[in-house]
């Protein structure tokens, strides 16, 4: 997933303010750390229209996570003119960026914990799972323009997709949760495998 | 990581009643919900044995995460007697287990949420970065043995092992916080890239 920019910078609207709020919040404190008082603490307005607008904590993070999400469907571009392994090696590049910069960082760190609670709870695990296929159909469809164009081999554009979202995400949540350096590896790993096996 | 079997069955001493008490506790609550008086309800023995031991939960799940990477890697067959594409499958099916078992289910979730906590948490970030290590060199040895033996091209075993531990990492992740089918379908594409791209 990729950290906001401008929603942060200017937010169009009330929500938009208090999902900017949130992404502070939770970048400074964490998921188990946060409360809606530090995200009041990051609003500019009223706290009472936080609760206006939310039941509470976990309704908010959710409706942040959707937002996030339609940004960064809006904000990654299907790429459909570049040439595949291009589109391929851009995509992985701007998802794994390296070095990570410290704000970056401090969101995949939030989103490895707002996963976590994905294993008990079934709407944080609901968008998980339209996040994963939404992110796999990204990469599915330009796999499938690079078999069709002959540029790929003759891969399944959804298996190979479904492979590359899984050694994304392990690789999101391994360099905050583990060895940092293992972002740079796969990256240089999948680019020579694109490089040696997907290309036709 | 791969669910324990017979310490639950036979703990050999208090340290391992403590930890299969903590290993059910778990299961059963996961992380955000584990107390050390849930642990303590699992205990045969008496509560105050746990406080002589461990200084609190976290301090009780971080010896349970060392015990729980001691026993892998003293089960975990190094198979050097295998073949190295069969001792690889054997290596992927054994971590991502299709029908995943409701006890295997369970502990894979509290692993997850374990890992959450390595975000902000260095004693857990060394723990996962030292089992990542663990698991990558497991399987950089297999992948070495191959180029040697010529049963596979010439690739990088370290590099090879990286790309292939946070594929394993991200399915592990995903089947217990997203779509559960994603474990078989990257089971079926790595045996399809170990047999069209790795195999010589």
């Amino acid at each position: 997933m990729v950290a906001p920019d401008e929603f942060l910078e200017a937010p169009s609207d009330t929500r938009e303010e208090i999902l900017a709020a949130t992404y502070r919040a939770l970048c400074e404190h964490g998921y188990a750390s946060l409360t809606v008082q530090r995200i009041a603490d990051e609003f500019p307005k009223s706290k009472s229209l936080l609760y206006h607008h939310y039941e509470g904590k976990d309704d908010l993070l959710l409706d942040f996570l959707s937002f996030m999400l339609d940004r960064f469907e809006e904000t990654v571009p299907d790429a459909d003119a570049d040439e595949p392994a291009e589109a391929l090696a851009s995509l992985v590049n701007r998802v794994l960026a390296v070095p990570l910069p410290e704000d970056r960082r401090e969101f995949s760190e939030a989103m490895v914990e707002l996963r976590a609670q994905a294993a008990h709870d079934p709407r944080f695990r609901d968008h998980f799972t339209n996040s994963d296929a939404l992110f796999r159909a990204r990469i599915a469809s330009i796999v499938r323009r690079g078999v069709e164009t002959g540029a790929f081999r003759e891969v399944d554009p959804e298996a190979m997709a479904t492979l590359l979202v899984a050694t994304l995400t392990g690789t999101m949540t391994q360099r905050v949760t583990g060895e940092e350096d293992v972002a740079p590896a796969v990256r240089e790993e999948l680019s020579r495998f694109v490089r040696e096996y997907l290309r036709a």
